[in-house]
């Protein structure tokens, strides 16, 4: 396991934390006037150990993959979708693509297992492990070898890449059956309340996805540790999005997490070590049912709540500039002595 | 009146809420996918009048203005701190400041009442309609005249400024009992609904603050009309803002309304002309517990809710790179057919 997993260790920063609130509570502002900002603040220069925190080349990485579960009828759209919806992340046109453009992210999309042969081009970064994973309704979706494959990819992505912020995103044709199962595999929540809708399953198509998930649940009854979890229920973009975070959080990087699906891969990460959570940003709360219990199972509090249900990473770059909008503010305005305003009466 | 209230039509293209609802529902996504942000996108083409709507030329004005009432102890904070924070402001040393800066807004303050004399400068517009108003508990905060003149500035103030959108900010020590007042008369809530902490009162504060307003809402029991209850109870800063609302409202432009005192202003200006309603989105929901019936008042669904009670524009600020996105989702992402994507199976 030690070559697989990087040493993550707690941010504790003599002296920083006491200093950073300081520092938000003498800026020209009654105090806790920014409300969760001044939280997202703190988290911020903590995570980049500054009281001066500027974000650097911020990298969304697009994580796809196909799924074998796709067979069981668990989604609303075919298969297909996933390579089709890289290549419209490739030439710009997708929700994500025009978001990133916005906000100056550096987009590529990570191929860990696309049922597909793509051209290699400028934004792809091919490490497909397999094109999709097995039917996990009757078997493994992936061998234990294929998941630590597609860690240790996770991993040596992120490393090739600069700056110090990663966006998660990804595509993947039946990844909310996925996330469903992990969620309710490691943390025990009823089946039932981690299901949903996905991309748009109408009502007897969910009652289908949850008799599916069921059936994958009860075939897999014994699988509890999170790698083995990962491996028989996950996906390969789970499993590598999964490396990328824990390479991220030894990396001390600011880790911006999506909905649902990004989610399900940090809950894995998570178990593993725990402590890469304080170097997590929960961007928003999804319309995905689930989701609402995954982020309570993180501790997390997320910045949006707009019902989103579209994955790719459009959360994670939507709420980019918030986190850009704490560090500028962490970093120039005036405090109260600096700027000659008077304190309360 | 008709030379004080400009003509607001309702928004009513032909053919356009169809083609646009059209436009969002081919993209690259699943139907309803991008939750919130669709109905955003709808509202941000039909204020704009285009399928391709692009905002131009931001303009975040800050009205600042003191308040008479304050001399009965409603607030945290000395009075003084509304011309410090103005300075501030000019300074660029704010949290809305900052925040302008970070997404190119332009910004200026408006003096519309503030008791200092200000030396001129760039971002400053001089509009003062007195040093602060009177003091309402002891009488009209304001002449019909001063208000009128107050209404006629801001809708002057607008026309002077280009651009397609409007962010309305605020200062103003004691502006919170204001926007509780008008709350109060205009919809007939209850007053301990529509008061708050404001800057950050402790419970005795408050008890004091709302046993005063319950004096002012009593000397003024007669004053229904909104121009005359904006008048006996409201500010300058909130008079001219619901000038500017309005005129903002006639040239089309969208209005991005703050928090709880601009929301004042613009339920005002709504109670004049009802239309403008349309051209207005509300980027949050305060931690000032009068918001929320406000905001329901006004039947008004925010896109943050990061718990803010700074005002100054800083929530409209935060919120406006999601109508950036909004907007260049709408022009630039492919549709289905486009992009070559398959649809639900």
């Amino acid at each position: 396991m030690n070559d697989l997993l990087p040493h993550i260790a707690p941010l504790d920063q003599p002296g920083l934390a006491e200093a950073l609130q300081r520092r938000i509570d003498t800026k020209t502002k009654p105090l806790g006037a920014l409300g969760q900002l001044e939280a997202l603040m703190l988290r911020l220069g903590l995570i980049l150990g500054s009281e001066t925190p500027r974000l650097e080349q911020p990298q969304l990485l697009v994580f796809a993959g196909d799924h074998g579960l796709t067979a069981q009828g668990v989604s609303a759209y075919p298969s297909e979708v996933s390579w089709q919806m890289v290549e419209n992340f490739l030439a710009g046109g997708a929700a994500v693509s025009v978001l990133a453009r916005q906000h100056g992210l550096a987009l590529h999309v990570v191929d860990a297992g696309v049922a597909h042969d793509f051209a290699p081009r400028t934004g792809l970064i091919a490490r497909k492990i397999a094109p999709g994973t097995a039917d996990s309704s009757l078997g493994p979706a992936m061998t234990r070898a294929q998941c630590e494959a597609a860690l240790r990819a996770g991993r040596e992505v992120m490393r090739s890449l600069p700056g110090n912020a990663l966006l998660l995103g990804e595509m993947g044709i039946g990844n909310s059956s996925a996330a469903a199962l992990l969620l309710a595999r490691l943390t025990g929540a009823p089946l039932a309340d981690c299901v949903g809708r996905g991309t748009g399953l109408d009502d007897a198509g969910l009652a289908r996805k949850t008799a599916v998930l069921e059936r994958v649940l009860a075939l897999h009854a014994d699988v509890q540790e999170p790698l083995d979890v990962l491996a028989a229920m996950g996906g390969f973009e789970i499993a590598m999005m999964a490396g990328a975070v824990l390479e991220a959080a030894a990396q001390r990087r600011v880790i911006v997490v999506d909905g649902f699906i990004t989610g399900s891969a940090v809950l894995v990460a998570s178990r593993l070590a725990p402590a890469l959570l304080q170097r997590c940003v929960f961007s928003h709360c999804s319309a995905e049912p689930g989701h609402q219990r995954m982020l309570a199972a993180l501790g997390a509090r997320p910045l949006l709540d707009l019902g989103l249900r579209l994955g790719e990473g459009s959360g994670a770059a939507l709420a980019w500039p918030l986190l850009v909008s704490a560090c500028d503010l962490l970093r120039d305005m005036a405090s109260f002595e600096a700027a000659g305003v008077s304190g309360k009466a």
